[in-house]
């Protein structure tokens, strides 16, 4: 049976002033009524029923979760004392899912990604799963690259080393590469066996605690003791000090680098992470000026600008370019091709310690 | 003896959303903490104590009068029933300056404009004021143009038709010129013989009232009526009933165009009537980055702008020429080149009815 671990403890500095500790972006309504993480476990929905979603995240986004998530069953809603990277996060997972499936398969992904259209991917993931069941090997999700984008890792397959399954084909992955500087991302982009590397990963429970046990044998340590503990009074208190104590370390590199069977599937559906404002801009439908304007506004002789009103008037004349987002207590004007930088004024907030607006 | 009387009926859409109908542009502190009627009324003291201090508003601003006031005479506050021009509500004040005082000079002022040094304006209002007691004219105050301003109305002045008093001229005027467009604002820079008509006026109140009596005579019934009840408990419904039937009509176009004696002075002072978000800028000083910055922001990497914040954070990145106000229920992003156009915002209000953001 395949589930679906969504990881959700990140931070999202570059939404602000929308994100914040508690409404990180998987928390937030960006582009309609639904939040990020909303979509993702109804998007999930064509594989793995409620029951079968287990949600990664930290004390003070639980709150949140819950929320809108009050469909979710209590007790598929993990909760990291602390975060140390993917690598404990997925082992976390590995180990609940375990607990009542041996054979459980794990599709692991993330909680604010928007991807289109819901069947193509239930169907990948569910192919992806059924590749991780006969190989017993680790699946990546790949996509296509459409531009030298810095901003995404790579995965480099190997064209002449694949398998055939039910009509698809999963490649084996020679080498994955850290976030490039544009010329690498041309050079990657031209080549032609380079993907982005999406983050969504599928493989066996059981297979990728054994391999934690092989290149994490500390980390597998401690899972073992959470794992006597699960359902026990103890838990609480044990997953606190073993979270304490293990060392932070992505899946990618504690695990996934060293491993042999690893496997990509070209992804065939349209994948963004919306890692800023301007491709929230870019991914929204526009009025005649080129606008992507949300509540209360009066936006005059302005073109090219994503303005979003919480509750209060935002007024514009003349203006092009601009991301302006209110909230109650803050507002943002930032040119659209700085919307990258919008987490140094996070940056900012921390060093003046001002922590409301955090 | 020098009345200073202040007309502080203004609505000052374009301060927007600082100006609102309770809050014009004379109510707020655009500058540093006082006011502009505080400023007003604290230049004027140079000729007049708070006791020869009148104001003349409307019931809507009668309280912010007040409390920004606390040292002026109640019964100096005159207030308005309606909005009727310059010419009842110069009238009003006479009326109420000749009750105590038969031969009180009227110094005619704006509570909205930023004049500097005291001293210099003082000196020169007393001037203005010698000249009106000895001619029983009407003195206008001009200042030298610097540019071919468009917004402003101008007095034309006859070179060789001057009064000599204490070692200062006053030229007897040509004619009043309405805001001209730019070729007539070129033509009347290059003459050098047009002033900007700076909207100050200083004249005997016997005067105006004689020459309301001569061209505006059903205004000068009403003030007649008016007058009569001063002091009496019909004043109120007396003051309500003249100025609702009277013509609402200027002091330019009504009395001073027509009128034969009437006199300009060069005014050797900096005078500047504050008429948009861009002049505050001009007039403000700036940062190194061509900022004017105040309240609570994070302006990175953003130049030349306007940034004012109420008590929400403002944050920008990477923005240029803009004007950004932020007030508790509204925050303006205006390019600096249209800050004549915020009016348009109010108009957009007022169409929609939004009331509480007028």
């Amino acid at each position: 049976m395949i589930y679906a671990v969504i990881m959700a403890g990140g931070t999202g500095t570059r939404f602000w002033p929308r994100s914040r500790t508690t409404t990180p972006k998987q928390l937030l309504n960006i582009f309609d009524h639904e939040t990020m993480i909303q979509k993702t476990v109804a998007r999930v929905g064509g594989f793995a029923p409620s029951e079968r979603v287990m949600i990664v995240t930290n004390a003070l986004q639980q709150d949140g979760v819950q929320k809108q998530l009050p469909s979710l069953p209590l007790h598929n809603i993990l909760i990291e004392p602390v975060g140390r990277n993917t690598a404990p996060c997925i082992g976390l997972a590995a180990i609940h899912i375990l607990k009542n499936d041996p054979d459980g398969i794990m599709a692991v992904l993330a909680a604010d990604h928007l991807i289109e259209p819901n069947d193509k991917f239930c169907e990948t993931i569910r192919f992806a799963a059924s590749v991780a069941a006969d190989t017993g090997g680790l699946v990546t999700m790949g996509m296509i690259p459409s531009r030298p984008e810095t901003g995404y890792g790579y995965i480099q397959f190997l064209e002449n080393d694949k398998i055939h399954l039910n009509g698809r084909e999963a490649y084996r992955v020679k080498t994955f590469a850290e976030k490039p500087n544009f010329a690498t991302a041309q050079r990657f982009l031209d080549s032609g066996d380079f993907l982005w590397n999406s983050g969504m990963f599928i493989w066996k429970a059981s297979v990728i605690l054994e391999l934690i046990e092989e290149f994490l044998p500390d980390l597998h340590d401690g899972l073992m003791e959470i794992r006597e503990s699960i359902g026990t009074p103890a838990y609480d208190e044990t997953l606190n000090r073993v979270y304490r104590s293990v060392k932070g370390i992505s899946i990618d590199y504690g695990v996934m680098e060293k491993a042999k069977n690893v496997f990509v599937i070209k992804g065939d559906f349209t994948w963004n992470d919306v890692g800023s404002w301007e491709e929230v801009y870019q991914l929204s439908p526009k009025d005649g000026s080129g606008n992507v304007v949300t509540g209360n506004t009066i936006v005059l002789d302005s073109a090219n600008s994503l303005v979003h009103s919480g509750n209060k008037m935002i007024a514009t004349v003349g203006v092009q370019n601009l991301i302006i987002v209110d909230t109650g207590d803050a507002v943002l004007i930032c040119d659209r091709s700085r919307a990258q930088d919008v987490k140094k004024i996070v940056e900012e907030l921390q060093r003046k310690d001002l922590k409301e607006l955090l």
